[in-house]
């Protein structure tokens, strides 16, 4: 499998990621909602770009540094990050003299003063969907104050939210939640119509809520991200089939132990990630799973170090790779694989189209 | 703290981090061995320069990208990872044309073929010293064999270890980790050397069991690495005190939730790595801890997303972390840590010395 790449490399399917930017196009028009994709696990501006051709009106970042690379790309960004004091001023160093829209979020009246007062950025409210991070309660005694007093200073965008308690539950739940997270936004928008205050932007986004959610109505726009790439977390939630996903961490096998029950890659959570994916994966996940024609869960990474991953077949037995062959390893979390790497080899097939740089940093 | 500095960054003391260069030199002439420190943690030929300038013999590696941006710094490198068919030809490609030494390691016959018939590589046998990852057993029956198919090809360099399940163990349990991994390789060199083997090679190495054995008599060197940079993992096993940490993530403190008892920080994951770092630090460990006059595990990164951490204090109550200021978040593992960085910003007190590019990649 790709003799001419060094390994581990992060490899990229160029047909099955084309595919999941139509499918998130047709999913946002079927739902009649903006797409405004998080590019915090592609980053990358080519592959994004993509994504905009077909429609999207924006994108979404969570970094300084991805404003710096996106805003051709995309120049209308939602910086879906708190700005306080102390990150006003590189806000506004990487967004430089472009002629950009900057849509920035706040969930409290003191982080007003760290937005900075210019033409080019809105301000959204983020709004508690969950109760897993940030955000204002949707019933908050605050909210209308709160638009008020960003009206006062700058443009009010309208309320956003982010789904993250899709990660958290089983498959099943999805739905539940995809609901939950459409109703806050909702709810705080009308609270915000009633007391007279335009709020164009209703916001809302997670990969399990888009693909599972019945309807958006009365939501504007959707922000899911982990889609374009796919992972097992995302696959387990019902937000892709196995074919859906378009990365996976190419390892040579190096090594066996325990009679060959273990076998060692040379990829370890430097190529992987540490990360053990959602709860819905169960406990014994393991840090990836090497594509095997037994089904998708069949060899697990049951653990790794920095360079060495160590697999092992679920139930037991032979793992069946030899050594000095390659393998494939889907990522628990596609972000957190594809952040461990500044390369994606682009391929298709069995042929490798090139090579795109992953920008990273802040 | 460093008004001048984007975050998150990864900040490296330069006092401290010289202290660590000749600290572990001292140590190692005290314990009469050679110093062979492992450079996956640090990475930049500037800053292992400093340990080779104090005379550690050679740097160990566990990947090619490692290879090729050290061979300059360190001509003598042990390559401590399987060589499998698959790795030889880019070993060699690593190694280039260059007049180094690489000690390559093996622990299964089946692998021999997969090490490059070239006279710049010595092969070592890894040995076993704890069941925690590859290795042949001290006592196995193959260990002759192995060696003496390996003097048929190539020069035998000798035996060497890793004493990683010192990372497993209670504080008070490192010594006896410490003991049997000179244990183990000294029962291998014994019976190679009985059956007219030399064993010129005895290599031991964790930054742990460096710091806590006795002595390593009969040992000929040690390669622990994490030292260098020191971290919480190694502080709670013993290896280091907390003036001790050189390295540290400088975060922003961007927003308050639940009345100041949670603080959010722009480093989530993507900046501190998910490790919860070794058992020892407990199961609330979190992903790092602010430095804080209260201790220093007083102010824990409770849980962390892709871009923000989220700061509580241990036993509850206010965090005292004002919105805007800036913090330095002590890293659970500093080779995880540094592995999402591709700078180090080197400072000095309040200063800001320069910036050093850490290679990453394999």
């Amino acid at each position: 499998m790709f003799p001419s790449l060094a390994t581990p490399a992060l490899l990229l399917d160029a047909e099955v990621f084309g595919r999941n930017v139509r499918r998130g196009v047709a999913r946002a028009v079927a739902l009649g909602v903006g797409l405004r994709p998080h590019a915090k696990t592609v980053k990358s501006p080519e592959l994004l770009g993509q994504v905009m051709e077909l429609g999207a009106r924006g994108l979404t970042v969570s970094t300084l540094g991805e404003i710096r690379t996106l805003k051709a790309t995309a120049p209308d960004l939602m910086y879906a990050v708190p700005v306080a004091a102390g990150k006003d001023t590189p806000l506004l160093r990487a967004m430089g003299d472009d002629d950009i829209a900057v849509t920035v979020i706040i969930d409290d009246v003191a982080n007003l003063d760290g937005i900075p007062r210019d033409p080019r950025i809105r301000v959204a409210i983020e709004i508690d969907s969950d109760g897993h991070r940030g955000g204002m309660e949707p019933t908050s005694g605050h909210l209308v104050e709160l638009a008020e007093r960003i009206g006062e200073r700058s443009a009010f965008a309208g309320v956003m939210t982010h789904g993250g308690g899709s990660y958290l539950v089983e498959p099943g739940e999805v739905k539940v939640v995809a609901a939950a997270e459409r109703q806050a936004v909702l709810d705080a928008a009308a609270r915000l119509t009633e007391s007279g205050i335009a709020c164009p932007l209703v916001s809302v986004g997670s990969t399990p809520t888009f693909f599972a959610v019945d309807h958006l109505d009365g939501v504007t726009e959707a922000r899911p991200g982990v889609y374009l790439f796919g992972d097992r977390s995302t696959r387990v939630l019902g937000a892709c089939s196995p074919d859906q996903i378009a990365v996976s961490v190419l390892a040579t096998v190096v090594g066996q132990a325990k009679g060959g029950t273990i076998s060692f890659l040379d990829a370890g959570w430097s190529a992987l990630s540490q990360d053990r994916g959602v709860p819905a994966l169960g406990d014994d996940a393991g840090l990836g799973a090497v594509v095997d024609g037994a089904g998708d869960d069949a060899l697990v990474v049951i653990d790794a170090n920095q360079e060495h991953g160590f697999v092992a077949r679920r139930g037991g037995g032979p793992t069946g790779l030899a050594t000095g062959s390659r393998v494939a390893v889907i990522p628990n979390h596609a972000c957190a694989t594809a952040e461990l790497h500044r390369e994606i080899v682009v391929v298709s097939g069995e042929s490798v189209l090139g090579r795109i740089e992953r920008p990273r940093g802040w």
